[in-house]
């Protein structure tokens, strides 16, 4: 165009190629065809932005459940009674990993209906992550707001995680029940039980004998717990109370990474789906070291790669350490993942339970 | 218990006052159910975190229709035709505003629908949320990946958006369209018309012509869009490029901060829908301070307010300064608006258009 | 190891390649030899995460004035008066763009100093970034706090920008102090002055005539200032009341856009320094493009590139577009401005300030 | 004025009270005073935003110093030996606490100062926190960068730790130099030791025998150092390997959950300096819920508390758990360690070394 400097025109107008003939068209979901969310999350993929994430999430997801339901190769099968885990080995251990905050959430119903129905295979939380489920059998927690002054909330003694609200009354009465269970424990030592973190959750979850409880169905369906510092929450304040009416518990955490490796190890295929961050992202990564890497991964967190922590890094940092495969299609979705989870749910497992029921009555 | 240091027992088993009796209990979505995603987003107030803001952003969006469905009190009737703009009065103007990137994402399809179909009153964007729309009616935008390298990127015309990839033909695609455009309106201007922000982007509308553009909808049903950076963006390099050719366009942003301040002054109720941050959302909730604030609100975005950027800024903080009212409950849903907003739209404005019809019909 | 499962030995065991003869070994400040801040700054480097970062934005903006200070070749000296402002040309035309926040906070004391010490090119910023600096000469903004509640504060009628407090009275001094003005501009308009966002804030930048303002000495230095979307901030407020007591002042943005262009275009060498994201992040990055990019680019923000937006994209995005060069080696810095800006500025302009006088007294 | 809309005039125009006498006026550090840190330090806590943050931080942690440097009250004395551990009390115990990624950075040289000249008193980190220190005495870590491909790395034994590199044969060098410690180890527990997370790590700081190393200088000092999830890493692999080799190692977390409270317990106040999230984070608030909370504390993370995360929990979470005194006045400062804790570190433990000194020779 006449006049404009030349510099200018040729870098805006510079020539482009053609796009290859795979590559796909934004276009978003048209609410013309009506309210049809498994439309609108069909669509997400070619949305752009963490819409994509999610739809690549929901297709990894069910990657993994389909490799799941097919068969052992037969020369894959000699390894399975090699896991020191008692649990049926199928062609995809899916491990689920959450962090304490998601079962204070509401998260906790969606995880207790995938341990339910036997979904998962392997499970890797912090210690708050396994006492809340407990607790919330002995009381609820409620929702409040996450601008509530602390100091008037403690001297009501109401504590506050996030815009939940928990009761002190509520740890009180997980002391009241945990007391004795401990007492227990010390038994059972005392007459050769050698006790780790995944042994006390089992047998907590086993004790509970209550549906709602997440744990009370992995002891049900013999889904191991892992969480290596069960006594960071107010399981660690409960032994240590108790440490000083009966010393000498010992729970010892070299027995359970072994085991927790051999998850991993022994497995046909992997998958892992991992809700937040911290020990319980790298807890399963690692164990999935040990086999040269997760075939599928999600990762749902609100944390950025920026800092250099485990929490917020991407999973090709994974790939560099050999925790995922070098072939793998891994997906990270940013978001927050009580509203994350339960779509990835409804749109995999959850419209998938009928087929998970006639794989488990084979 | 014995032993135990008074201070810990005591600071543990702090007593707890009763809840009050209206606290609601946390319970997420149980799959057991089927998956009914309508009931499972009507259990996210429930569900805590992001969940509680997305179901408390489905109510006040529900709260804001009712809002504009209900008649004008006989008192505010008289001050209706004191708006500069031709557009009929309800009884809650509603502000839809958004950053240009999600005109760039498939969002742009759901926000077209919303325009389609008349259930907004007002619109604030940025020059790319103008630009991408109609530049999307001329050629698409595809889907890529945020590790594209630029290098690479670049040496092939290809401009990268996030993970969406836009070729630059289409912006020569653009230009070609838009040059015709800009001599007719410098002999209009000639003629006596003054261009402003929001009289250049109903022409616009109006010139494409196509029922896939956000912008020709807001011109037929004649919904003011406000854009006062409008030349930031491949707009303004076309507008540079032609002032070479044809100089001695002007485009004056104060008319249109009159006719914007207007659709808040001049309204009976407002609603804000802010999408993202910066100028977008700062110019509508500006304009809502002229009525002493906006009695419906929903941001959705990514930003904390550490940085004391308004990008981040809480809803309370637009409380301090008079743009929200005093007595609004105003929602911040923390959240990318690709997977967000679709959810908000699904279980408000589109499961009830068959009453937007009604009422439009009237 | 004798038992140990192959598959895990041989994965975690991986035989590594030699790192590169010049890999920078990590290795932080050791405070054994003192706290000597130019030490620990120059050791950042090599610290990792953001510390890398920080070192290698200290090293890029120290490169962006070397340029600077160097003769402009022979056969670039031509163009100069081209470029339609006024400005003596260098042989690096340095933006510096920030938004309002950074000057309702004290980093307005920081830019203050490099604007008086004509130590760059180009500002680009927001209504809230002019309009605070006058205003600070009217009257203080104060400390406060994030927590603070709105209502509390509205009733008070007392302002909060993140931690940042503004009586409302200031904006009320800001009104009697901008309209006697307003009153002049539309008279010089109506003698045939054409105004423009640039041309206003020089205009209010002489008025103010006070030495503690960004905009007196942008004006007395004769630094053009960019604000596209003016009227977006109080200004806008005032400019909207003072149309209905003398309506008709036109605010042109085409004319500014060709102007900021140019101060690319023309320019031999051109750097970055961009804070914060939104309008004044893109509208700098996109008048570079005009010259095929930018030659230095430091970026210092808190956004995250996953929402697609462009506060959060990293430079390697704006290599796509041809905004930055495909040989620059552009910083994104991932921080807060008021605590990283202050340290860039230190190590830098501020340390090389005697080069600066030097330079300009030639 | 006259014609304004007398809504819109009063709104914005609403009157303010005045500003209590002690508010402080924003005003950042001017750089014409020249290139002083130490006033530009001194002047963050007037900036606003974080700035703010960081002074208020640098004021909080020398509080916690002139604490430490008094006199225990005669009436506190008397609970000395009730701490298990040997450390001698002072009036303030203060707590350091880190993610793994930092002793990877090299922010580890800072806290390695902070440990050899004995001023800090506890350690809490995690399993990569203890062995990344190990595992630099044998061989360096080197600066890479965010962007490099995992699939690449992997196939070079090269492992990515956000932007820094670590070649795979330096765990193999950790696996020689570790073996036959765990080893020697078992052969002691067959002895009668009874080992723990502490009890290990002190023991390894021992045998590295290097005064680069942190835990050389913590096992020097005799400060307690606790990571309940010490098999979270390689040590895990090493101990999960050398299990095949020589099993029957029992490492047990409640002896050391005991030991870390009563850290807390028997303290006469106590300090939290908790640099990012996860489980270091809350396990030292955990512990200091066991004397009704902490006197003093800073948190220094990139983490947001949208997601009601334990890491992005802000200071106040903590007061409504009784973990933070109610009369406390802890500190957040939003930011990425490796910059910011060189600079608190700086202002507050390194420029007052020599009363340390002092004070350790009493």
């Amino acid at each position: 165009m006449a006049g404009v400097p030349e510099i200018a025109a040729d870098a805006v107008l510079v020539k482009s190629e053609q796009m290859p003939e795979s590559s796909e068209v934004v276009r978003g979901y048209d609410f013309n065809e009506g309210v049809n969310y498994h439309k609108l999350f069909s669509s997400m993929s070619r949305t752009g932005f963490q819409a994509t994430s999610v739809g690549q999430a929901i297709t990894e997801i069910n990657r993994m459940i389909d490799c799941k339901f097919q068969e052992i190769p037969s020369d894959k099968r000699t390894e399975v009674n090699l896991n020191p885990c008692g649990r049926e080995l199928t062609n995809c251990t899916i491990f689920l990993s959450y962090t304490s905050n998601l079962i204070s959430a509401g998260t906790r119903e969606i995880i207790r209906y995938l341990v339910q129905h036997n979904m998962v295979d392997c499970i890797v939380t912090s210690a708050g992550g396994i006492e809340e489920d407990f607790i919330k059998c002995l009381a609820p927690t409620y929702v409040g707001d996450f601008a509530l002054p602390g100091k008037e909330l403690r001297l009501k003694g109401i504590n506050r995680i996030g815009n939940l609200l928990v009761p002190n009354s509520n740890y009180c009465l997980f002391e009241n029940w945990l007391l004795p269970i401990l007492n227990n424990m010390v038994e059972e030592q005392n007459e050769g039980t050698k006790w780790t973190p995944s042994k006390v959750v089992a047998r907590l979850g086993k004790e509970i004998d209550n549906p709602d409880s997440v744990y009370y169905w992995a002891y049900k369906n013999n889904i191991p717990v892992f969480c290596p510092a069960l006594t960071d929450g107010s399981l660690g304040d409960m032994i240590y109370f108790h440490s000083y009416q009966t010393p000498g518990l010992v729970i010892d955490i070299v027995e359970d990474i072994r085991l927790m490796n051999s998850q991993a190890v022994y497995a046909v295929n992997t998958g892992m789906v991992i809700l937040g961050g911290g020990i319980i992202k790298h807890h399963t990564c690692n164990a999935n070291l040990m086999r040269n890497g997760a075939d599928f991964s999600i990762f749902v967190n609100t944390a950025c790669e920026y800092d250099g922590s485990d929490a917020g890094a991407k999973p090709d940092e994974a790939v560099s350490w050999g925790k995922i495969k070098l072939t793998a299609k891994p997906v990270k979705v940013y978001g927050e993942a009580t509203v994350i989870f339960p779509i990835l749910v409804g749109e995999t497992f959850a419209s998938r339970q009928k087929e998970f029921q006639a794989f488990h009555s084979k």
